[in-house]
């Protein structure tokens, strides 16, 4: 039984909380969260003490300790936990500087922790199935990777003024995604985007419609676009073309019915967002957590792809505002 | 060069008559019509002459005539060109009779000529895709076919009135079908149907909604679903069950663009109708008639085809009068 | 809080065990199974006891049971739990014979119970929308349904021999979505079916493959394929055709990657069986049944619904065995 | 009646010739072609006369001329037609240098003579329709565009080595239909590209993979991916993101038949190549030629569009030669 401690009782530290009260062998022991009431609220749903957040990073009956609390606090209680020994499971991102999300990392090696990055796309089954079909041979080497990601409304501009951008806080996860299929390393990447959607964004120094490519040492691509407005649901596609063949993640529908009339045929806008959408990878995430800990292997994604997808944010970021593509070093 | 005379220079002879323009080797030498002023039209189209009906069947330099005249007048037309021996191409049903059909199709083998029955279906690439993957043996012995055939809208109620009604004029597509690709004759038959369109055709003595079941000896079995309307076009879908697999013919979009929204996915309405989405079809069904020509071979569909598929509909018209299954003899 | 009893540890019943540990506001308190050890699994696995059938029947600290044991124990159980003023969730069928479930229903209603009859596939997802969207009138009246229903792979013959045949095991559930789709009772049904998958089925006295039409008193249509065996998954497709268009509710696929290649393009074969596809309606079956007991309602569907179907399912056996359309009583 | 000459007998040149076989009010009185046996043959399939190229661009019996030779002949071609007063239709690209085809430009515009440019995608059923769509408001301002174009296989390497490259000879179609919807002119570019189908492309100097970002002033984003290899067949694809929702045109597949088995769902691979999939297309665009020509109406594409596209192709090459994104000034 592996016994752990939850660190943010928001939305995201709701949906792991859940996942756990659904896999055996592990025991939400203690939550914490800055606001009282939401700790005490999630911890009487899933029988867990409230505790406080240094409790939790330091108390003897605590394995793990998942990390869902904002950003900013990331790096502290990743050293807090690393000294103490805990497992750690850490909500993307690690930190908005890749090099405190390095040093990060450093800390988690040195203290020979298990950590994992809530990279919990590379868990959707469809992605995931995809990367084992890319992984088989079924279509060769690949050439050219196409991702598509769009979120069915912006954000508050609350978060777009602290989130450190839409390469770091949206692409990130496409970054992960060009990194986990493309088998090897972007070496050269071109950003460029527009504020398109909504002009407060664009106010608040940030951008809402977003265009990347990487291309690596071997001169495969991959072509990212993004956008924080979709009317038909949450777009999630990605395209894999390789010497043999092509491969396609398609968008996950609400259901299956389709209405024929003289318009034609319509068939359900995509799952809302990413809590519906990725309902089965935050679990499937969290027994990969588990599993890792329980096997005391080093999980995938662990800390460096966390960093490395930073790294090429941090990069789209300076590539776009340079109007430059940057030659990336490994 | 094989030299054509054409009758009837309605819609179906003018498809014909195009068909003709497009396959070289052959010449539409002469055309008639019961409207003067449509057999001119369609000759000048096609730099052929205008006869009467008597002389096309009749006169020597034409070697096939394609009889596409009111049903009513196919018995003397059949009877007619098969005694001056020519070569004969003639739209479905045979006559309203199957026993009349039955008669001439003993004219023709008694004349020997070449006889093709108009079942343009055979020739849409999509169903005879479907039938050639089945001899493949790709998806096993058939088990089960679901044929589904809608109209986009219910015709004139004068044609209802002279049309032998939905079972002969309408299901008979279907019921050929079925006999293409049971590879077996259907061997029990029950029919019902009702009239939810329009009154006006139940009125005229007819149906417009039309439910049959057959089933071979081996036990294979076959549903026909047939509608007058569908508001979103010309429904045209054939699906094959069997002890490997499943094919399925689907319908043929207008288009091929999709458009996302706060509704959904819709994509394009089918095809209008016949004429749109069997184009293909009817030049092919052409080809395959000129073809026989040639070879000097017993075209396919031949006449027992339309008497055989005329039999099944009497049959199902026979059925649904009654309220009981029928056994067919062969 | 709503106490629960569950009678049979089968695949089922710890179904609907997992369901209730996902609802809030009831509680597993006690399991039974004639098989010691599939019961105390099951019971260690939920934290609930394990006491003998006759026990939860009766016992006071039980609000609800859940009948989930072979259907031979379901009249006697369905009346312990009437009598002793338990609501009652049970699986279809309620009884082989249609006449000993009006029996049944008789004591429901006599002992003023609350009853719901498994008929998961009302609370599938996708059917469900379907209905809903068939009541907004989005397609006008109802005309005919096409319901196509096949399972991956036949049971063993030892089921075959006791299940009461294919209409009764098998097609009892397409009966239930024709009577909740087609907004009218049918009035005339005629079956017919082969023994095609497996001659052993035959052998044991049922068929395998079979074909149903119903008929309304206003003409409405509906036509049902069976299989026993189908080899791209579990084939669940209906498709409800109206004055104003068409509504289809099509197959789950096990992902949603396409491979494209030379062969073309191919997308993952459908979800297994009815523990994958029907995964939701087996949460949503329970929540309604548990929200009738909060709520002092009658639930849907009660137990004429169950009933009804096995009237149908009847009648098709008689109509296949007579080879003769039934007219059928109300 | 127009009177038409073409030079270039080649494949397209028959595609030219057999298009205006179909269409009314158009004569083809004369071919031309280095090859005398290539204009032999298709003069006689049309009843056309064979003349040397000078003739027609010179003779008074010939209103228009088809300019379907060699890039490098085109130049001379568009010069002598343009001096006599004929209507052109010249291929893709006009010239392999910009600044050339901008010289024809001029030409062109001092004689004032009708001039189309053969960007055939224009006319594709599919994208005509997602152009419509876009111009009634139905997605609101574009934002972001996607196009996907893959060759089924490369071309010859004696064609690339003198075809002007990937960006010159196949995403010059891209870069029209990018012009076509993106409503407004491409403000920057960046470009690049790999050798990852064959080494031997890679050895004449070109790339075979190719990735391109255009960006309007107003900041719309289009994305271009590029191989000359797809193992399914024709790949042709174009996604338009906007304000208030997707437009996507999707590839032809060869039939619409879809079989399913153990492996799943599989239906058929794309059309071919273009000759297949832009059938339509070249009927379309050789309509709107003649209908240009005889409403005295500068057609659309014209020459300003075919040096549009060049200019494009001209500052990908030199963007990926550089490795930089490039300004481009109207």
């Amino acid at each position: 039984m592996i016994r752990l401690g939850l660190l943010g009782c928001d939305r995201i530290g709701q949906v792991h909380a859940g996942s756990l009260s659904r896999i055996g062998e592990a025991q939400l022991v203690a939550v914490a969260d800055a606001v009282p009431e939401a700790a005490k609220t999630l911890a009487s749903r899933h029988s867990a003490q409230v505790r406080d957040s240094e409790a939790i990073l330091s108390d003897a009956d605590i394995d793990a300790v998942i990390i869902a609390t904002p950003t900013s606090l990331h790096f502290d209680q990743i050293h807090a936990a690393a000294i103490s020994g805990k497992a750690i499971f850490c909500e993307k991102p690690i930190d908005l500087s890749s090099e405190r999300a390095s040093i990060c990392a450093e800390a988690v090696a040195e203290a020979g922790v298990t950590f994992f990055t809530g990279f919990n796309r590379r868990f959707d089954p469809s992605f995931a199935y995809l990367e084992a079909q890319i992984r088989t041979g079924v279509i060769g080497e690949v050439e050219m990777i196409v991702i598509t990601s769009r979120d069915p409304n912006p954000p508050p501009i609350s978060y777009v003024e602290t989130s450190g951008g839409l390469f770091r806080d949206m692409m990130i996860h496409d970054f992960d995604m060009a990194r986990f299929l493309l088998g090897e390393e972007p070496a050269e990447l071109f950003a460029t985007g527009s504020c398109l959607v909504d002009p407060a964004i664009g106010a608040a120094g940030d951008i809402d419609t977003a265009a990347v490519t990487l291309q690596t040492a071997k001169g495969k691509l991959c072509q990212i676009n993004n956008s924080r407005r979709a009317t038909y649901g949450y777009d999630q596609r990605i395209e894999v073309h390789g010497a043999g063949g092509m491969l396609r993640a398609g968008n996950h529908p609400e259901h299956f019915v389709e209405r024929a009339g003289t318009g034609g045929f319509t068939h359900a806008p995509n799952m809302h967002f990413f809590l519906e959408r990725y309902e089965a990878a935050y679990l499937l995430e969290m027994r990969a957590f588990l599993d890792a800990i329980r096997k005391g292997i080093k999980p995938s994604p662990g800390i460096e792809d966390g960093v490395a997808a930073q790294r090429l944010a941090d990069a789209a970021a300076r590539s776009h505002a340079l109007g430059m593509p940057l030659k990336l070093s490994r």
